[in-house]
């Protein structure tokens, strides 16, 4: 395999310096990644090979954004696979920290607080999980800033690639690159789904037959609301919502129609009345033991 | 003036490029201030300016970290002095932000949380003060990166020096640093004085004669800790606290002494029996309409 494997920060940025002027290049991605890849993660890797010079994934299960020690325990781990789907798509440098690397006097007593965007969605049913995701995040886009300048002078571009899969938290590290002036640009990568529409996660594996069929009502929900704007409809997310509801395997948590940057529900008039504009439909449920969330973004 | 004056982060990185490539430099540093400048602050920029060789200073007054707006309006602003002060300690740019370039979406949602550190001493009559002070000052680090990299590939050096008369933010924005990772070198600056031994702060100012000649009373008595300490005698900081209590235009707020980077106070017995190790020495008390903190170093 071409792609090298880093496990601490110096070794990061000395990688990162030494490759950006082997290839002379002039821009660096970063994939933060948990692990347990799969072929959401693949598009993000792509994106970012497409778009930079050097690209850098991290793998890091952050034991900060678990609110349950036993879901982080069972939080699949799969370094060997991870690394073969990293360099097939051509990245150059895997950072998989140790925790003790991360968090060297422990749990950080400086963090990140996500505010109200956080506490709503996912937010209401993970007490704390935005304030660990963007501490980690905060983190990781510090560790993966470019560590060589231009020979001619001015500073690499510096990206950083996450799936809109995570609406919620796409919105939030947006709003904190923005909020704190974090010297790097984000790019959103759409969710890519099973042939049968299913959003790709790490947590499918989890699902029975039966259950990964009961499923697929959430994106054939989303499928129709999306319809439904697209012929300048009115969205009736009611309707949609009770088809979800049909499903005995499936319990749904949330599906409404909301501003794609405050995450804020649209107003009733909105889906009652023939829509035009950007939302963003967004659901949330649990099938077997498994919470699944997906999205589609609406724009017409 | 030989000093530039920039308003926006873009004239900001774009000057800083271009004045690491001019002088061919290494070296960036960010001394953060909220004008008013005095001597301490020239202390901040003169160990700026003999460590690296590009420097910037900013000044902005954050509403953020003041909690009325009373408090906020009658902050001092001195611009056509602080730049000639600055200028003459040769710093290259003074970055003086307008608050909607700060904040252009208005207050943050994302922010910074100082966590229990940031509760105590100051943070106990300040509520949220370590939170807005903090959530400005990783902005200002963002802002402060260098503009280019070195010509032979690698980074620029990057500091930004803090006085270590405001010691609970110094340690604040240590731990931040390291607990959030950022690309920055904090260095800590000592307290400058008057001959008497008042420590310099832009509050002084609003002190009547009496008034400034009682608050003599918080360094004297940190004098005294500090000689005791350096004698490997019991620091006795009951007698020193009376001594305080004894000035009648003086309200005590606290006086402990405390481990410097937890900012928690030692155990007694450090304070009954000889003094050895390395402690910091805290005041704070209300001198007329003013408070004022003051600190000393111990290391014995």
């Amino acid at each position: 395999m071409a792609i090298q494997l880093v496990t601490t920060a110096a070794q990061l940025r000395a990688a990162s310096a030494r490759l950006l002027a082997q290839k002379g290049g002039t821009s660096q991605g970063l994939v933060p990644t948990m692990g347990a890849l799969h072929e959401g993660h693949a598009q993000l890797a792509r994106t970012a090979v497409v778009q930079n010079d050097v690209v850098v994934a991290s793998i890091f299960v952050n034991p900060l954004q678990f609110g349950e020690a036993a879901d982080l325990d069972r939080y699949p781990r799969t370094l060997e696979a991870d690394l073969a789907l990293l360099d097939a798509e051509g990245v150059d440098l895997a950072f998989a920290p140790a925790v003790e690397e991360v968090y060297p006097g422990g749990e950080p007593l400086v963090r990140i607080t996500a505010g109200p965007l956080g506490e709503k969605w996912e937010g209401a049913s993970r007490p704390g999980h935005f304030d660990g995701a963007l501490t980690v995040v905060a983190k990781l886009l510090h560790y993966g800033l470019p560590g060589a300048g231009l020979p001619g002078g001015g500073q690499p571009a510096y990206r950083a690639y996450f799936g809109q899969k995570d609406a919620q938290q796409l919105a939030l590290v947006q709003r904190m690159v923005a909020d704190l002036n974090f010297p790097v640009e984000i790019v959103p990568v759409p969710i890519v789904r099973s042939s049968d529409g299913l959003a790709l996660s790490s947590r499918n594996r989890f699902l029975s037959e039966d259950e990964r069929g009961a499923a697929l009502v959430l994106s054939r929900a989303l499928r129709l609301i999306e319809e439904r704007a697209n012929a300048h409809q009115p969205l009736d997310v009611e309707s949609a919502q009770a088809l979800v509801r049909s499903q005995p395997l499936v319990e749904l948590d949330y599906f409404e129609v909301v501003d794609p940057r405050t995450l804020e529900p649209l107003a009733e008039n909105c889906k009652e009345t023939p829509f035009r504009g950007e939302a963003l439909a967004i659901i949330a449920a649990k099938v077997g033991p498994v919470r699944l969330i997906d999205n589609v973004p609406l724009d017409a």
